[in-house]
């Protein structure tokens, strides 16, 4: 496994690279919903190639950049484990030096959801994907349903900026009880930990209540408003029931629907989704 | 020579390409400056690719993009006498498709010149040349120095977007009274025609004084406008001695300066620009 921090590195080795290149961009502090993604892009690929890098233009001024977890050496000998060829891990002045002054931006879309909470969120988001694309360029780019705006979001920059690759994305994992892994899962005291069930669980009572025919939009939000609502710990953010290509909130289901949320426990935010879809044949 | 009209089968021609590519990305109607881009892409690489594609997002609300003169027979007649091997000429929806939401926006340098007066003109120009660049993958691709800000800001973004490609920007190529070649100079009557000399006149001027040792910035702009000024046809849109970098405005010129101007000749615009160098030695 080749450790790599230029950029100039990188360009260097992806040019004796023959086959499909794989990617995993992750901000490190791996678990395993990451590790899926690295086992998928081993599956589908001559080469992985994964990125570790806490970008900071996606924080927010008031948000956890400095304590953000992290952990190189386990994270590196996780992804040896699985395989992986290549990690390239640069200094936050190789991605952004001192001039840096141009930003990639997904329109519309970001306005929304996480994006509304967030505003300069998905600006650095699609900033720091466009250049580890264009440094590492890959064939196949992996990401993880649980940031479900974000895998949209970056399918539709891929897209719209003819970037000639395929975005894949892979299904939410989650610990026994249901909570979606989050690198931010550590901040829980284990009170929070408890209560932050509440998310999955609401999302599976939206999908019985929609297997059962409900179709009514507002009716899903509130059931599972007042389902949360009824333990102490979490404050709810949002709770959305959107079109899946838009993230424009519905009224009525009609076609595939994207149940998503993000409650508050203390200072950390949690986010959960469920893509709720026709039954489509075989 | 090939023309080739979409995305799809302009990235499968580009995989069969071995050696270097040499891009001229163009809106057409086609002149002896384009023209030298060409031949000096024909010189450095192994296949020469041109687009033409008049870019709809780079023209303000009343600006003339309806109005922008074209001559495709006439366009491709002449780079298949430069022994162009491709001609990229997509429609507008193969470019910009309905649900079109994603753009590349170099900030700063931008708000400065010609960012100025067309607040949303450069965003439509990088996001077009971000968006050529990923569909032609060339390895040096070649502006004019005539629009000296833009060739500044297409060289920002392929850095700061780490776009992996050489930005070459060649000379100006002029009229023999000195008038900087330009699609737009059709417009002109023949009266505003000879007025336009004033422009390259100037820069001569600015030239000359700062060879003869004249270093305040502002003085050099007053000449040029009181020069320009004592015909009646030209309105100055502004005259800038500005840093070649950051464009920012000089006081004093204490190394390399960007001497550049708009000029408005009825309804239309006209650019030009000399770089002061001071002497490197050999």
């Amino acid at each position: 496994m080749k450790v790599i921090e230029t950029v100039d590195e990188m360009r260097r080795l992806r040019r004796t690279l023959a086959g499909p290149v794989g990617f995993v961009p992750t901000m490190g502090y791996l678990h395993e919903g990451h590790l899926s993604l690295v086992k998928r892009a081993r599956e589908d690929n001559a080469t992985v190639v994964v990125s570790i890098f806490v970008n900071p233009t996606q924080f927010g001024p008031c948000e956890d950049l400095e304590d953000y977890p992290r952990d190189i050496k386990r994270d590196l000998t996780m992804l040896e484990e699985l395989d992986t060829d290549v990690v390239f891990m640069p200094p936050p002045d190789e991605i952004y030096p001192p001039q840096f002054n141009t930003w990639v931006e997904v329109t519309g879309l970001t306005e929304r959801l996480e994006g509304a909470a967030r505003p300069t969120h998905f600006r650095g988001v699609t900033t720091v994907v466009a250049k580890l694309f264009n440094i590492v360029q890959p064939t196949r780019a992996y990401f993880g349903q649980k940031d479900a705006q974000q895998a949209i979001v970056i399918q539709k920059m891929a897209t719209d900026l003819n970037m000639g690759l395929d975005v894949i994305v892979c299904p939410t994992i989650r610990e026994h009880d249901g909570l979606a892994m989050s690198s931010r899962n550590i901040y829980l005291t284990p009170e929070q930990r408890r209560s932050a069930t509440v998310l999955s669980q609401s999302l599976k009572m939206a999908e019985r209540l929609w297997t059962d025919g409900e179709r009514n939009a507002e009716h899903i939000r509130s059931e599972m408003r007042q389902f949360i609502e009824r333990q102490p710990e979490g404050q709810i953010d949002y709770i959305s029931v959107a079109d899946t290509l838009t993230l424009e909130e519905l009224d009525t289901i009609t076609s595939a629907a994207l149940v998503s949320l993000a409650v508050r426990f203390g200072k950390t935010r949690l986010l959960d989704n469920v893509v709720l879809r026709p039954y489509q044949g075989k």
